[in-house]
């Protein structure tokens, strides 16, 4: 399998997830080929990228009504490996690759039922100011959640 | 052709039309049983509603940010004639067939390229105050709007 | 609040459920009014329909590559009672309310983390050959699993 | 504006786009956050796709039942670079970027009404054995409509 730029050694990048999320394949997400279309992966990872977010303690900064910065999608990619298919129980594994002032890079990884990959992506993520629409930086206490989530994978 | 109970003559209804759209379907909106999946049909009606109403007059009053009025769905039915696959031109047509104080009911209708009878639908929508969260009665501009677009269709 | 015709009673009508399954709202389903975009509930329904379908025996049947009858939606009616956010935690409700040669009329119900009505629905599957796209009456076999997700519930 | 790194020259970039495919964005395609969410960049890009396969002459070798091959997504990247909102009116531009044995890379651009980018994007498509499962090459009369898209670009 050739490896996309963002993996160097596919077994130490796998290594580097803690935080994963069940995903049911729906029938709705299939297409007239047979399989998930390609478009529902995306919806993957916004599914897990919101899971992980809250598991580190960023919903209620995020997702409430008072809160400053949103985070807003710079960019997103995703290979795809192995189809996927109606019904099949999937993880979105999901880490936190790098860390800018304002952005992180996210990594993603989607495995099926047997641990095979099924499609690996990655997506840069920043956190913008709710009324000035610029990026805004992140706080000393949502950067050591950052981190945090990091460490716990190491 | 058995007829749902929101139809009494199926040619008369078909006549009443006068507002139709065209929506080609996506291959993304296919499932895998290689037709257009169920739940896409409401996305069709939410797209041909909408472009009826700007057509009538109602987009800035219901879509413009400052609008004390926004449309909320009460319900929707859809009955499924005919299947449709990727790739098919459809027209949805939309129509007022009832008007009440602060609510209105659509008909809507989904022809193929040969003008065959796909989809037909209806359901109530209901104005209600952005503010309050309650029903919003029509101003009287609205309700001629609402008249005027069955008088075309007469 | 108003009861569509499908409910006599609201209360015994939600007692007759005993198959539910749970979902969550995801960002991707939210629209621009903040809430749970209308088209959605369809989903919900489809998913809960064919969880329902799995757990009384049916998935082999339809779900299959060998199987002769596929489920088709033959109509689907959505009532919408109380708006539904981002995150929130809800439950699809699925029933058996009716059975017929080829077809079964399914009721839905949604409720959320309250235990609060926020969708119910009905809609009328037929089984058709995938050979000849005819109805195709239920096996004996078929029709005592119906009969015995009613079972259940009473 | 940073480039990505499939973008040498942005201006020469966009001018060899010779395809491109009208799309306006629908309010179910929007979410909370009032703008387009970003899952919906890659069924534009999709629709723009097949249109583009139409429109060289591969519709029906790709999308007929009899065809041999079938395009399998390999990778897709969506660089945001400007909200969308509901109502937009945008077109969807598609080239041929570079050609391999059996597959294709795809660029895309959308633009806005008044002409200015919004997303950017790449993609490799494989052509595939629909019996075989394995990757197809190009017949010469695919590679000829291949490389004629692009000079009629030049």
């Amino acid at each position: 399998m050739a490896l996309p730029d963002y993996i160097e050694d596919l077994e130490k990048w796998q290594s580097e997830f803690s935080h994963s999320y069940p995903v049911t394949v729906r029938f709705s997400e299939t297409d007239a080929f047979g399989h998930l279309n390609n478009t529902v992966s995306f919806v993957y990872f916004e599914q897990g990228r919101i899971n992980f977010f809250k598991d580190i303690g960023f919903g209620e900064e995020w997702f409430a009504k008072g809160g400053e910065g949103i985070p807003v999608t710079a960019d997103l990619h995703c290979d795809y490996k192995r189809q996927v298919f109606f019904d099949e129980n999937l993880e979105v594994h999901v880490k936190v690759a790098g860390i800018g002032n304002s952005s992180i890079d996210l990594h993603y990884l989607i495995t099926n039922e047997a641990g095979k990959v099924c499609m690996t992506g990655r997506g840069r993520m920043v956190q913008v100011s709710r009324t000035s629409g610029k990026p805004l930086s992140w706080s000393k206490a949502a950067l050591e959640k950052l981190e945090a989530s990091q460490a716990i994978a190491g």
